[in-house]
C-alpha cells in the first residue's frame, strides 16, 4: 500500500487533545444526568433491521447503515431480483442487522424488551455513538455521539421542570453562560392551527412567523398568504405578530388567543406549570424563553418541545433539544407509556466552547513531568521515583531511550509537558532530583518530597 | 409488532447496574493508562474495507462485519457474479466499509495517516468497542470492548518493564490480588525451535509442554514424538521438563540451554533486563512468572509476550495479554516502527470481580434519596431542597407523581435508594424534612443542613 491510508468520509479520528476535551464535556453531562437521578444504559451498536426500519420515515430508512450478512449471503437471494439489480428489494434478504440511527428507538426497544425488570418511572441516560449515511458537510458527520436523558412511565410535568434545570446545570458547569432554553408545546401549535382553521398549514405558518425579525410583519403576512393561509385566519392570531414580554405575559396572551381551543388551553396550562415552577426554583445562568415558532419533532412530540440556543455571541444552530412524546413504546406493542427527554449536541457544544475559549487549561491528558533518560543506571533511579509518584496518582513518565538530551527536551515541549526531571551522578549521590520548569526555565534541586509536592 | 423485540445474537443490553460496574473498571484502567503517560485516541467505528481486509488472515476476513453501500448499491455489480450468486466476489463491489475488528490495525492506520502530527515515541491508549462475526458462546460476544495501551516508536525495554507495572497497578487497584503476569519472548521460542531443529514444530512443542502438569513428563514426550519431534531433539531441551525456581534461576537455565542460538540468547538478555528491573522496582500484588510455553500472537510478536492469569481461586482464561511487534505500521507503508502494547479483557475482568464479590458497594448509579410526592405544594417545597442539594453534587430525586405513598416507598426499595425524604404540612411549617433510613427504618426530623450532611 503506497498511498497513505485514510478513513471513510464523514468519520473522524480524535487526537489525544480532542479526546480529552470531548471527555471533559461528556463527564460534565454524565455527572449532571446522575445528579438528576438518571441511570445509564447501553444498547448494542447494531439492532435487528426490523427494529429500526420504518421508524424514521422513508428518508430515515435510506440513511440507516445496513450490515451485510456473514457467509454465503446470496444463497437465499431471489435470482430475479439479482438479475434486475433491484437493490431496494434485495437488501432485506442479504442484511438482517443495521447500525443504530439514534438512541430513542433502541431505548423504546429496551423498555419493551425489559419491561418486567424495569422499575417505572424509569429515568435513563445513554451516551453512545449513532450512525447516519447522510451527505457529510461542515458539522455533520456519519458517526457522532448522542447524549440523551429520558423519563418514561410518568406524565408528571415536574419532569419538564427538571429537564430545564438539567440544561441550566450542565451549561452553567461548562461555563456556557447565557444559553437560551426555548420552550413551546405541541398543544399550543395544535391550538394555533385550530384557530387559523388550517391544520395542514401549521409548518408554513411557523416557518413564516419565525422570520418576523428578518422580514417584518408585512413580509411574514405576505408569505403566509402566498402559502394559502387566509387573511382572516391570520387576523385571528394577530397578537403573535407582536409577541413580546415576560414568559408569563406571553402565556397570558396565548390564553386569550387560544380560548376557543380546548387542546390549545391544555397546552397553555402545561406551559404555565412548567414556567412558573422553573421561575420558583430559579436558573443559574440559562434563560428560559417561550417561542411559539418552535416546531421541531412535530411528528412525535405531543407536549412540551425544547430547543437550546448557544450564547448570543456565537453564531451556531441549536446545541440541544427534546420534548414529550405520549407514545414512546407503542411501535413495539407497549401502549400508554409516556416519555419526555432531552438531548445534548456534543459536537456543537464542543465547537461553541472552543470558540469561546472556555476549555479549562487542566483539560489535557498529558503528563506532569518527563524524566530525562541519561542511561541505564539513571533510568533505574528515575523509575524508582516515577513508580512512587504514580502511587500518588501523579502522571509522570521516563523518556524511554537514552538519546540526545536536546531531543528529549524537545519531546517534552511538543507534548506540552511543563516539567523535566534531570538525574545525573550528583543527583543520585545526594538522593535528589533537578526539577526544571520548562515554561519559566527555573531549575531547583529537590528531594523526593519536594518533587512530589511540586508535581501534585 | 406483536412479538417482543429482541437484539441480534452475540450482542448485549447493559442495565444501569451493569453499566455502573463496567464504567468502574474502565475508569480504573483509564486513570492508570494516563498515570503511566498514555494518551487517548479514538478512531471511527468503521474503516475503509481495504484498511482491514487481509490483516487478520483468511479467518479474520470472514469474521469482519461489512457495511452495505448506500443507495443503488447493485448498479455497478458484475451481472455474472450476481447470476452465479458468488457472495465472496460480490462483496467488494457492494461494500466499501467494515466495522473495526480490533484496535491495533486502526491504531497502525492512525499512526501512518497522522505521522507528521504525532510526536514519537507515541504512547496511546484506546478504549472502544470492536465487532466480530464469531459464533457467539459463553463469554464470547459479537460486540465487545477492547482496552489497549501501546507505545510506538521506541525499542526501549523500559516500556516492557512499565507495562508489567501497569498490569500490577490496575489489578491491584481493582482489588484483584494475586494475578500472574506470565512473560515469555518470541526470541526464546525461536531459540528453542533452533535447538530442537524444528521451526515448524514450535507450536506442537509448546502446546505439548504446556500439559506437563496434567499428563506428566512421559505423556508430554509421547505427544511430542507423535507430532514428529525427534527424541534426540527433545533430549536437547530436557531442562524444560523440570523448569522450576525463581525467574532468575529460570533465565539462567535458558541461558545454558540456548547458548547455541544467537536469537535465543538475545531473548534471554531481553527477559533478564525486564525481569531484573521489575524486581528492582517491585510489584504491589501481581506475580511475574516466566512461562516458556506462552506462545500467543506468534504471527506478529517479535519480542516480549505477555499474558495475565486471574487469581488462582478463579477458573477463567487470560484477562489480559500483549507483546512487542517490531513492524506495526509496515502494512501501511511506514517501516521500522517498533511497538509494544498490552490489552485488558474487560468482560472477563468483570466476571472475575463479580465472582470474587469485589465490586465496591459505592459502584452504583442510583440516587441517595427519594423525596416522596404528597402533592403540588409539597413537591415544590421538595424541589427547592432538591435543587440546592444537587448544587452540592448530591444525587437526589422527587417521585414525579402524587400516587399512593406505599407505591413510592416500593419504588425507592426497588431502585436500592437508601433514604426517603418526607415533606408534609408540619415539615413545611417548621422548614424541616423527615429523613427516613429505609434500611434501619429510623426516621429523623432535620433542617436543610442536617439533610445535606446526612446525604453528602
Amino acid at each position: 500500500m503506497a498511498q497513505k491510508p485514510s478513513i471513510p468520509k464523514g468519520t473522524r479520528d480524535f487526537s489525544p487533545a480532542e479526546v480529552a476535551k470531548r471527555h471533559y464535556i461528556i463527564a460534565v453531562i454524565k455527572s449532571n444526568f446522575e445528579k438528576f437521578g438518571f441511570q445509564p444504559i447501553e444498547t448494542p451498536s447494531f439492532e435487528n433491521s426490523e427494529t429500526l426500519m420504518g421508524k424514521y420515515g422513508e428518508e430515515g430508512d435510506r440513511l440507516i447503515f445496513k450490515i451485510l450478512n456473514s457467509g454465503d449471503y446470496l444463497a437465499k437471494a431471489d435470482p430475479i431480483v439479482l438479475q434486475n439489480k433491484e437493490s431496494n428489494k434485495l437488501t432485506s434478504s442479504i442484511s438482517e442487522k443495521a447500525l443504530r440511527y439514534d438512541l430513542t428507538v433502541p431505548f423504546a426497544r429496551y423498555v419493551v424488551q425489559h419491561q418486567n425488570e424495569i422499575e417505572f418511572p424509569f429515568k435513563r441516560y445513554q451516551i453512545q455513538p449513532v450512525w447516519r449515511a447522510d451527505r457529510p458537510q461542515k458539522g455533520r458527520f456519519r458517526e457522532f455521539f448522542q447524549c440523551d436523558a429520558d423519563v418514561v412511565g410518568s406524565k408528571s410535568l415536574w419532569q419538564e421542570v427538571e429537564l430545564v434545570q438539567l440544561y441550566d446545570s450542565v451549561f452553567t458547569q461548562l461555563g456556557l453562560e447565557g444559553v437560551t432554553i426555548k420552550i413551546n408545546n405541541r398543544k399550543i401549535l395544535s391550538g394555533i392551527a385550530e384557530v387559523i382553521g388550517a391544520k395542514d398549514k401549521l409548518i408554513d405558518f411557523t416557518v413564516a412567523l419565525d422570520k418576523l425579525d428578518k422580514i417584518g410583519e408585512d413580509g411574514v403576512k405576505k408569505e403566509m398568504v402566498e402559502k394559502g393561509i387566509s387573511e382572516s385566519a391570520i387576523e385571528k392570531v394577530q397578537p403573535l405578530f407582536n409577541f413580546k414580554g415576560t414568559i408569563s405575559e406571553k402565556i397570558d396572551q396565548l390564553s386569550l388567543l387560544l380560548a376557543a381551543s380546548e387542546e390549545g388551553m391544555k397546552g397553555v396550562e402545561e406551559l404555565r406549570f412548567i414556567c412558573e415552577n422553573v421561575s420558583n426554583l430559579g436558573l443559574n445562568t440559562a434563560i428560559l424563553d417561550l417561542d411559539v415558532t418552535l416546531a421541531r419533532g412535530l411528528n412525535y412530540y405531543t407536549g412540551a418541545i425544547f430547543e437550546v440556543a448557544p450564547p448570543k455571541s456565537v453564531s451556531m444552530g441549536s446545541i440541544g433539544g427534546g420534548g414529550r412524546y405520549d407514545d414512546l413504546t407503542g411501535i413495539f406493542g407497549l401502549k400508554d407509556m409516556s416519555g419526555v427527554g432531552i438531548s445534548f449536541g456534543l459536537d456543537r457544544i464542543y465547537l461553541v466552547i472552543e470558540e469561546l475559549n472556555l476549555f479549562p487549561e487542566t483539560v489535557t491528558s498529558t503528563s506532569k513531568a518527563l524524566f530525562i533518560n541519561y542511561g541505564e543506571k539513571e533510568a533505574l533511579y528515575s523509575m524508582k521515583a516515577i513508580t512512587k509518584l504514580r502511587s500518588f496518582d501523579i502522571k509522570v513518565e521516563l523518556y524511554p531511550d537514552n538519546v540526545k538530551v536536546a531531543k528529549q527536551f524537545q519531546h517534552a515541549d511538543k507534548r506540552a509537558i511543563n516539567y523535566a526531571v534531570i538525574v545525573g551522578e550528583t543527583e543520585m549521590k545526594e538522593e535528589k532530583f533537578s526539577l526544571k520548569n520548562l515554561i519559566s526555565g527555573e531549575q531547583f534541586l529537590v528531594d523526593f518530597e519536594g518533587l512530589k509536592t511540586a508535581l501534585l
